[in-house]
């Protein structure tokens, strides 16, 4: 077995809730020896299930401080709402707890150079926890760009398109932070599931850099529809002017020279969709259909028949499969109860890991900072029409920081 | 038989020769009776080709100006360059001719608002051979926005996704303006697919209007990497700075607050796909997977498995078939020699009956000069990093004007 580790976890809602069931829970090797929460009833229901599934009781703690400042904390879990996470995460830093952070958009740019000034003057290891990264899918394809089969890439694409109207307008209920979110800001509020793995191909921060951005929302009326059939025309929601646009379109130009879109689509009716795409000069590939297309006659001769080769990224899982997804299958956790189709497992083990093993967290304070920073951004951009400049959070590194071995 | 129109062409490259052998050869009431064209050789081609079609041999024209004065051509249709475009239609327009033009941006404003002047002082009916209005999946949404299934439309999205590398990388062999227009320009050049049925689905110039765009290009090295791959490093064009980015994303504002994004994406590999997507607070379809999001509970479980629906469109076929498909398949043309699936067909019809019956066309001069407006815009934008601002070619008339019949 794994060394032990000591984990305290902040945020015990749905998130939290979920990481421990789907993962934690199965691990040997983590010990939860806090837990904390605002919600009494959300603390009973942890520490219940810890020690139904362990046989022990991790403490009960109501001011995250309290936990930071325990001797049996190595590492933090940090699912809390989204305006906590740095805070949160700087704390953590200071007190040397290592951090696996959820994700989130920042609230001001301020927020992502506390994490990194906090970090390059602790040297405590964060990492944030961006299941996507790990997408069997993403990966797959991050492996074949790295192989050169999409020769030179020029454009990705990404979304967060989850159709989350209850979450957001049943908010009140199940004490979500989104529903205020939705009422007062209009922005990219969610830009790391897209982001993350087009990062991870476009060597950000490795070599590459996110130079401009440029953000347009439209109406919002999606809330107000679901509201009205679902609450009725009385219930004071149905009517709320909210912020958040329905559908927000980012653009980003890399010092590279590609682009990036990505969109947030989550308070209109349709199917989960990341719509990663890659665009190269030999291949592009398309979540929407699950397609690859690579530079062959046979594919030139399917060009308006394209239908026929939808899902055909199957034919190439045998070769391509990214090697982080070989393991899992092969070690059988993969049929398992691994959350979110694995991704929840990936990411959290890869945290442990490293930390076990003193390596680089493979999403680092840097990315974390970067991609976190495309909220108040796309924020700045759809308030005043502008194209708004990056900043380079490495503080020039970049340019000489090697691609991650991913 | 309907009442004999006549009609002169102008431009007998690709494009003139296909709308001449994929539809106006089989329309018994349209007499051809002058073609002009830069070369002799697509003349030749042509008027061998009415000769054994039809039995007749048109006038040979050299100088398209003699084609308009001419009294025995009521109508032109223009398919030559898009750098032509305008002055021709202007040209033909003075002298009376009703215009079939063919699509392409413009090349300035000023090209957008000559379109709108002449055809505010003479009155000669023009319209757009926008095709892709006519897309048999194009209006059958279309439909069903009609009927209020989409409920409040939010988001549009369409593209010009078309690898070109082989009509752009040998134009000088087949003598292709595309070429030229790559090497210098770097913009959204071929707006009108993408936006045409986008503009319908939101009422464009009826009661809505494009208020303000902005465009993002990557940088451009997919015709390198083919003309390198099929003509070697010592071609000149192998090695030459083609301007126009292989990806040009643009975004667009309407004054009803919905967004639209539109991607020109011509020198990559990909298969062909308008991506046309329509989000709307009660449905959601997406062009790359064929299928409808309706807000049923039913879909709502599909929801992380919907590519089990892939294609569903199908099962909406009968009962939301736009009553022109239903028209033109009842008719059996379907099965007929109708170029480009059937959408050269019905725009060419729609545009010789109207101009028959003396109705308006259903893409008028505004939608011509909007539509085309992109381009520049799209070339400001990128070039500056700005968000810019569309003219109100209706002058003022677009707040009252209605819904197209469509």
């Amino acid at each position: 077995m794994k060394q032990e580790i000591r984990l305290g976890i902040i945020g015990l809602g749905q998130r939290g809730w979920g990481l421990y069931t789907g993962v934690l829970q199965h691990l040997e090797h983590i010990r939860v020896t806090a837990v904390c929460d605002l919600y009494e009833d959300r603390m009973d229901r942890m520490v219940e299930a810890v020690k139904e599934n362990r046989g022990y009781e991790p403490d009960r703690v109501a001011d995250y401080h309290e936990l930071l400042a325990r001797e049996d904390v190595d590492t933090v879990m940090i699912a809390a709402s989204w305006a906590m996470h740095t805070q949160m995460a700087c704390d953590a830093m200071k007190a040397g707890k290592a951090v696996a952070c959820e994700v989130g958009g920042a609230g001001s740019l301020d927020d992502c150079w506390q994490l990194i000034h906090t970090y390059e003057q602790t040297g405590t290891p964060i990492m944030m926890l961006e299941n996507c990264c790990y997408g069997r899918n993403e990966l797959m394809i991050l492996n074949m760009v790295r192989q050169g089969l999409f020769g030179e890439v020029v454009h990705c694409r990404g979304g967060y398109c989850h159709d989350l109207r209850d979450e957001v307008g049943y908010g009140r209920e199940i004490r979500h932070y989104r529903l205020d979110n939705y009422l007062h800001r209009n922005c990219e509020n969610y830009p790391t599931h897209e982001i993350g793995p087009i990062a991870n191909v476009l060597n950000i921060n490795r070599g590459n850099r996110f130079v401009s951005l440029y953000s347009m929302a439209s109406k919002a009326c999606g809330l107000n529809e679901f509201l009205r059939r679902e609450k009725g025309d009385e219930y004071d929601l149905t009517n709320a002017k909210f912020a958040q646009g329905d559908m927000v379109t980012t653009l980003i130009k890399c010092a590279g020279g590609e682009t990036i879109q990505i969109n947030l689509e989550t308070t209109t009716p349709r199917a989960y969709s990341r719509q990663f795409e890659v665009h190269g000069t030999k291949a592009t590939y398309l979540e929407d259909n699950q397609s690859v297309y690579l530079d062959t006659p046979e594919n030139k001769a399917a060009d308006f028949n394209w239908k026929a080769k939808w899902g055909n990224i199957e034919e190439l899982r045998e070769q391509y499969e990214h090697p982080i997804w070989k393991k899992y299958i092969e070690e059988g956790v993969y049929d398992g109860p691994a959350g979110h189709d694995g991704i929840d497992w990936l990411v959290l083990n890869a945290f442990f890991d490293c930390y076990a093993e003193g390596k680089p967290m493979p999403i680092d304070v840097y990315d974390m900072a970067t991609w976190m920073a495309i909220t108040p951004l796309s924020e700045n951009s759809i308030a005043t029409g502008n194209t708004v400049y990056f900043p380079d959070f490495t503080g020039g590194k970049w340019v000489t920081r090697k691609p991650l071995e991913l």
